[in-house]
């Protein structure tokens, strides 16, 4: 199953209109302000007591633990995002940050490699004891995640040796083998991590472990069952009672994970172990845990996912609920859970190069991610919404989780830090290698220096995506060199062209892919144009919340509708779809940024007085002009109603 | 404020070929079964434990109150049923039942007439102690109706001396004078009861205290508070913890009654509230009063109430939310409630001669009610949805309280025996004398005995309402008499005619009553024409879950299509609302319904396969026949889709 391999951010630069203001947002005011806000140094964002937690933990001062019982896979998330970007982007100051907040973190291990400062601080004989709520396998994937970020980046391997001796306890204490526990985590995460360390160390009792918490979760006798039973006397963390068994399904344990074919439960969950499945998958050529894998991306990618590529359509266990059930004003589609799914589908694609895959990242990281954020790099969305009526959100308990404004910090704030680990590392994500090919997924300018048959190209990408559709790349060759250049053409595109050194190149489609086999000459370039009209989308009939509706999109953007350019009332608006669009540019938001016009017609609210209902005769509607922006881009411009799925006419 | 006088429903008989049904549904089955389930004889049913209570609270039986602490108002609610229905309908085995139910209750009052069941078991000394959340006072408010209706139809008062016995301790205990308890109920309920009582006694203590509890809730310092935070030590009933401070709105005890202008909170509590504050308006003539009265009942009307006479948008609560918000799916709507708005409306009309209270009551009466039980009488809905995806309700939580089908009962059963009462007391609903003029409100066949400046005057109605606008009176008077006959002009009506002995009659409108000003001769008829043909209803452009749908109507009936009917998917379908609409007859549906067949598209799901979202320009649709039934009868013929608010096309 080892089809490709991914090129490393370290051979990537990036320098592109869209992406380089995220990238430079992560380095240059995300990642200071986190670390700001983990030492409780913001006023105006919830405490974070994180970094805290640590001194305490490490006996260098007097206090409880306070925060979630995750509280320290923020630090984590943290430190990996610093990895990611120390790695293309050196920052003294920074390490040396760093470098301190790891030598905090080794000083709180315990000295059996113990690593977990809610149970460090007073709970040690806890440990262990409720791995379906109380998150230390979690925390302890994360931090492996960060120590092998932080190796790679800088060489330094003082976090890697603390992770794997808190890797090592773990290995000691779990599996399947007499006297072990056969437990795995209730939150997946540490899976997809002991991947990452394997590769990191070889050391292959990693995968092995890995391999473990995957292949025994879900088996009869259930341990979530057995534990609360058995080993909490059926207490809960959270409210430090009696209460009933816990929902197998919300974590994903309800039967054995080769036996899962539909996406349910806590959607940040389902999406992190569907990665670590696909990384063993890949490891160990396990053609079956592959199928499983198809599948369930299948099924969400097909029947629930939201047109920005949010996931997860209910607040109630931030879960997956049903195949096409995608209500848009009560929806949850968490960041997490799609960064997560971004990193399921790249990790699917190193084992089919099939073109849906950079696709659904494109869509995530064109629409829900940075729709996510505030252009300050200060502001985040938990909640991702398709439809918002501030006045419900304030008014409506069952919409109180969607907030019309990103706010600055979470108590839960596992999105924040997640956003900051994603971008840093984007150069991940770009190009891939297989044998004789260079695939590239993702229209990000910069340049790839890509090792193919042991020869060295150096390729460099420029275009004003997502707003224009040409791309141009440049290859730069020691010797001419024969090597298959493949670039994904979007689901969104009907029409394309290829040129190279100006004339018309032909080439040749699979699965999403266009391959142009040649020999290459130094200096040579490509031209891909790649149509952009405004494309009107409709929805499968089958999900009913957008009956009737249609979304605005061009290339990979979808956009939506704001109050602030349409006035109160959207659900008021029907759109002509059938008349013409027209592009332009704003001045109230970003340089560069296309928005969209079109005509549509207002339901009028004069002359209804006080009637609730009446004659459907008597209403009448008058013609409007229409304005769309981004959807990633709402929300910048004071607190308003937003609509993506507008009424067709 | 005493402008009406409501004709008892002991001078109306009822013969009517839509509520005849209902009502002898109520005497044959419904009060019979009821009485199964409160004495835990009916093994499909939650079990109810109502009547072991008392049986336990009066030293017959051993054992534990079992229940919610308001379990004794389902069996004073049956009583009140009983009550009613013995006034017009006497039947010597039921009042027997009833008899040694009410000496049943003799047997549990203290001797200090305290009467709660749920105390007197086994926490006597916390009597009054949670007003907030232990509907003591609610409990005593449906005593004291269903002693003064047993009272009133059978002259036997051994229940209402029970009740004067428990209102007397309720006096000596509440009030503003020294050393009485400032409080008022959680559950409002017995401020309407004590105005009852006071017109069944003519003792004007009883009005008196109604009036402290009306004029007393909401003001600084605040009860409920003081009481959270001073007398129950913040602790709650329902969790048996500390718990944050009550929420006032949801108990419309967020300010004083009389500064309130818009309904919010606990729908149920609201609305009888506002109907005892409507009685005392009416009783002590308060000005004030009635216009707080008059701006809460607009409220509800004009913003917060669903087309079928639903209100209470959000399960959160049970509550209302905010103006013009109408979820169909996740609404709440529960039966009790639009029984309660009958109640207020009702009294609204004895100081108000108005059409709109009528209109309002034949809303419900015609589409709520009867649709939330099942045509056996022996299921119900306690939430009435306007749109229903059975899946949904099944698998997504947010949806969890819609019901796809009628249960046999509910642990929390205050609308079944709420339905009874209600059906059993319609003959008090139809008629009112005010000097010179007889008011006919509600067209339901049968007769009236009517006192008309002190004459007798006999008329019989006779129609097929609501299948049909013609109605018949016909007057028999001892000798020729002038009075105005006054009829409600349905506000769905836009034409009609009235006819005098076969002549066209001439007749003055004023507030949505046409009135006849005449001498009218023995023998006489009235035939009114209201013509009613099918009309498509649009919503309030402010209602955004309406955008673009309409609901088709007919006379008053709401109605709907049902997945039965029309196959699955009701969303994707769409009404030609300038295309002709047929009515018709079904014959799965009971004998004498009026369906509606008209023509719409259905959007073509073949050909989408797996893709969630394409080009809305390959969007195919197909033309249908719809076919829409009234929305009271469904749910009847199997569990499916439903569907009131469909696209208009």
């Amino acid at each position: 199953m080892k089809i490709m391999e991914h090129v490393s951010k370290k051979n990537v630069t990036i320098d592109d209109g869209f992406f380089g203001f995220y990238t430079r947002l992560v380095r240059d005011t995300m990642i200071p302000y986190q670390w700001e806000v983990l030492n409780d140094r913001v006023p105006e964002a919830e405490p974070s007591h994180a970094v805290k937690n640590f001194k305490i933990a490490a006996g260098l001062e007097k206090g409880d633990f306070h925060g979630f019982v995750f509280q320290d896979s923020d630090v984590a998330k943290w430190l990996e995002a610093v990895g990611h970007s120390l790695m293309t982007h050196p920052d003294p100051e920074l390490e040396k940050t760093a470098d301190e907040m790891i030598d905090l973190i080794e000083k709180a291990q315990c000295s059996d490699g113990y690593l977990d400062t809610y149970f460090i601080i007073n709970k040690n004989e806890k440990r262990w004891t409720n791995l379906c709520e109380c998150h230390e396998l979690y925390c302890a994937g994360h931090l492996i995640e960060a120590a092998v970020a932080y190796y790679e980046a800088t060489g330094k391997d003082k976090l890697l040796k603390v992770a794997c001796r808190f890797a090592d306890l773990i290995d000691s204490i779990f599996g399947s083998e007499e006297g072990k526990i056969k437990g795995y985590p209730g939150h997946q995460e540490i899976e997809l991590a002991l991947v990452k360390l394997y590769k990191a160390t070889g050391d292959p009792k990693y995968l092995k472990l890995s391999s473990y918490f995957i292949n025994e979760r879900g088996k009869e006798p259930n341990y979530f069952l057995y534990e609360w039973e058995n080993v909490r006397n059926r207490i809960s963390h959270w409210t430090k009672r009696e209460e009933p068994a816990p929902n197998l399904e919300y974590n994903q344990a309800h039967r054995p994970v080769r036996q899962q074919d539909k996406a349910v439960g806590h959607a940040v969950r389902a999406v992190y172990m569907y990665s670590a499945m696909a990384d063993i998958a890949y490891e160990t050529s396990d053609r079956e845990l592959f199928e499983v894998c198809r599948k369930l991306w299948e099924n969400i990618t097909t029947r629930r996912m939201y047109i920005t590529g949010g996931i997860g359509s209910t607040r109630h266990g931030e879960a997956f609920t049903f195949d096409y059930d995608l209500p848009n004003d009560t929806v949850y589609a968490e960041t997490c859970a799609s960064i997560g799914l971004v990193f399921f589908s790249h990790r699917m694609l190193k084992m089919d190069p099939s073109g849906e895959y950079g696709d659904v990242m494109e869509k995530i990281l064109y629409n829900l991610v940075p729709g996510s954020m505030s252009r300050n790099g200060k502001e985040f969305f938990y909640v991702n919404p398709l439809e918002v009526w501030p006045e419900a959100c304030k008014k409506d308990p069952g919409k109180h989780h969607v907030k019309a404004k990103r706010q600055k910090w979470f108590s839960c704030a596992c999105c924040p830090p997640n956003i900051a680990r994603l971008l840093a590392s984007l150069g991940d994500y770009i190009y891939s290698v297989n044998n004789d090919t260079l695939f590239t997924h993702l229209y990000i300018g910069g340049t790839v220096e890509a090792n193919i048959r042991n020869q060295k190209v150096l390729i460099s990408q420029n275009s004003k995506y997502p707003y224009d559709g040409e791309i141009e790349f440049s290859i730069s060759l020691n010797q001419p060199m024969n090597f298959k250049f493949a670039v994904r053409v979007p689901s969104w595109c009907r029409k394309f062209e290829i040129y190279i050194n100006n004339q018309k190149a032909g080439y040749e489609i699979k699965k999403g892919y266009a391959y142009i086999n040649r020999t290459w000459h130094n200096g040579e370039s490509i031209r891909i144009f790649f149509e952009m009209p405004v494309e009107i989308i409709a929805s499968n009939p089958k999900v009913r919340e957008n009956a009737g509706k249609v979304c605005i999109m061009r290339g990979p953007l979808v956009y939506c509708l704001e109050e602030i350019d349409n006035g109160p009332n959207l659900s008021a608006i029907s759109l002509c779809v059938d008349k013409e669009f027209k592009t332009g540019n704003a001045n109230d938001l970003p340089e560069g940024t296309v928005i969209i016009t079109g005509e549509g017609f207002r339901t009028v609210e004069e002359g209804w007085n006080d009637e609730l209902y009446k004659p459907y005769r008597s209403v009448e509607t008058r013609p409007v002009k229409i304005k769309a922006i981004p959807y990633y881009l709402w929300g910048n411009r004071g607190e308003g109603e937003m609509l993506v799925w507008i009424r067709a006419r």
